[in-house]
């Protein structure tokens, strides 16, 4: 196996793999990050216990060669030692392992010699059917996984809330995550042939948001029963899939609010967080938010020990009741309100102890519910 | 009590003085901020067990009116939730304290309420002879500090190592780090009416170096046999010394090395980068430089586990003895490296047990040493 490869570019690729390889797994195998070279085609690999990425550079790219290979073969290498050496080269890599796995990896007068491990041990990807498919575009994706994953449940006491659920119909994309107390869900129009759900473990969409952030590509979507794979030209992204039932949303959203007030996102989100500083000493991040007249929202949190602090916003607009007093986790708030990028929100209240909607003004694809805090 | 202060100008100088205050403490009152309203400025005050900063604001700063003290007098107030709140508060501060020491701060239609301590609790001081005084330009100070005192010991087994050695005559400011392994030296010329030696915790120097870092000015610096202080116009920083005596470094620069080698520092620096990827698994990250003949230098390290690294610099130029074998600390040597401006570095070695001596070329003030490690 040989090969000669531009610094930069191979770098990037690296530093891609590496974020699947985990350095905590006590099998040394998967500590490795797997290098295949083809005839045509150089391809990196690496996985954990959640997801794999499998990195190709074609010896073709962008017109110019930066890739060269001399012998085709496989090897696989310590992740953590591949990147720290290959991110520190100044210049051009000249690639070659010898038949006892001996890896060299020749920069300029730089020559660094790694013991490898042979590629037979290294774990199989899954199979997937290739036929059942949905393409989407990556800012899409990226858009959708961002604007639900974070409400997803971090404790492991409920498994399937530690995921995203994927809704594919044939023109409908519906992803949906909540922990119980508050839940995000986003619409996006698709034409799929790939139907059915799946319930995406959170840390493999976090990867994948990292991933592809960087590109704007289309995105090919496959689906097992235990995996998902999502695919550009260059990357796959191999996911396992939660097993179980996510809970039912229906009924959630077809309540009549009370009380609808609009007001700017970026203001409302500025005062929650002002607001939150006494909050964060008290369970629950407890926020009361209280309207006394129909031109201001009130924003308040006290610690008896340390004070109070409370601010007045003007109301855009209100109808429905106009008294009102909900305590929220204003942590949840925040994170509500910081991936909206429409300037105004509706505040849906159905008297204090029912959820809260929040509603995007000019985007129906996107609502989310926060359960208030009961306060006696 | 009563102020009123520009936000950003308040918000500014509150960060610098919450910088002092450990919330680590158990003692209530130095987890606070003291704030004192003169008829003519604002003081703030914060300390911890090495050191205190004590910020003024005038009410006459660059010819803007920014402070408008209405009502004289002094609180402690949480410097934790004091910063928090401040640097949120998006206009013009409006500052009251009632007699019942609580805190009320108002910016537009937000009112934050935080309940004082009362400042005859809060320690004082201590009291500096102002007659004994040398002034420094802060740049001046700045780089003394940082070309010594990343080379001070970690360890409080010997607690004068883990200080900068200040040793002020009347035309010469010495400034020495060591951790016993390792040795930084740098001289300033200064005009010093300050006679004597003192022992700076590192702790002081690296708040010392935050907070003076964004500003060019003239410090006068005073001490005690107890405490030192660095005083700007509106900044006074009190620190504690350590008492005891500091080793002497007399015949440590006398040797004659037997071979110097002259190279490029930023080359080095990156050279020892890579090398010690691998050493970081071995003990004492060592790195060995190897000279076989009079043209190039080879960094090398291994791990019998990993693999190995070797490359082979160019010298610039070589006198004495052209064979040479010696391993260091790859860590001490960047950190030395580092915090050399001047682009090539003279390495004088005596052997291969005796330290190392590191000498920026064009630059006599500024010495290192560092000892080699024992191979076997």
């Amino acid at each position: 196996m040989e090969f000669k490869i531009n610094n930069d570019y191979f770098k990037k690729a690296v530093l891609e793999v590496r974020n699947a390889v985990s350095s905590k797994t006590t099998i040394p195998i998967l500590t490795g990050m797997k290098i295949d070279a083809k005839p045509d085609s150089l391809t990196l690999t690496g996985s954990n216990s959640d997801f794999v990425i499998e990195r190709t550079i074609s010896i073709v790219n962008d017109g110019l060669s930066r890739l060269e290979i001399l012998e085709t073969g496989s090897i696989v290498l310590s992740a953590k030692y591949l990147n720290e050496i290959i991110k520190k080269l100044p210049n051009d890599i000249h690639f070659k392992v010898d038949e006892n796995q001996l890896a060299t990896i020749k920069s300029e007068e730089i020559i660094t010699k790694m013991n490898g491990i042979d590629v037979t041990e290294y774990p199989s990807l899954p199979n997937i059917d290739l036929h059942n498919i949905v393409t989407i575009n990556s800012n899409d994706l990226i858009e959708i996984i961002k604007q639900t994953v974070f409400a997803a449940s971090k404790y492991e006491t409920s498994p399937v809330l530690t995921g995203v659920s994927f809704s594919f119909q044939k023109e409908l994309l519906t992803c949906i995550a909540t922990n119980s107390h508050r839940l995000s869900l986003k619409r996006l129009k698709i034409k799929s042939d790939l139907i059915g759900s799946f319930i995406v473990p959170s840390s493999s969409l976090n990867e994948l948001l990292k991933l592809f952030g960087s590109y704007t590509t289309d995105i090919d979507i496959f689906a097992t029963k235990t995996n998902i794979v999502f695919k550009s030209e260059n990357i796959s992204f191999y996911s396992r899939l939660i097993e179980g039932n996510y809970p039912s949303i229906s009924g959630l959203f077809s309540q009549q609010p009370s009380t609808i007030v609009t007001l700017d996102t970026k203001q409302l989100l500025e005062g929650i967080d002002r607001a939150s500083v006494f909050a964060n000493e008290w369970r629950n991040n407890n926020i009361n938010f209280q309207i006394d007249d129909n031109s201001k929202i009130m924003i308040s949190s006290m610690s008896s020990e340390m004070g109070e602090i409370r601010e007045k916003q003007y109301i855009k607009n209100i109808s429905g009741d106009e008294e009102l007093s909900v305590t929220l986790d204003g942590n949840f708030m925040m994170e509500a309100l910081k991936i909206i990028k429409e300037k105004e929100v509706n505040l849906c209240f159905n008297g204090s102890i029912r959820p809260i909607l929040i509603e995007p003004i000019g985007n129906g694809s996107h609502l989310q519910l926060i359960s208030p805090v009961r306060t006696y």
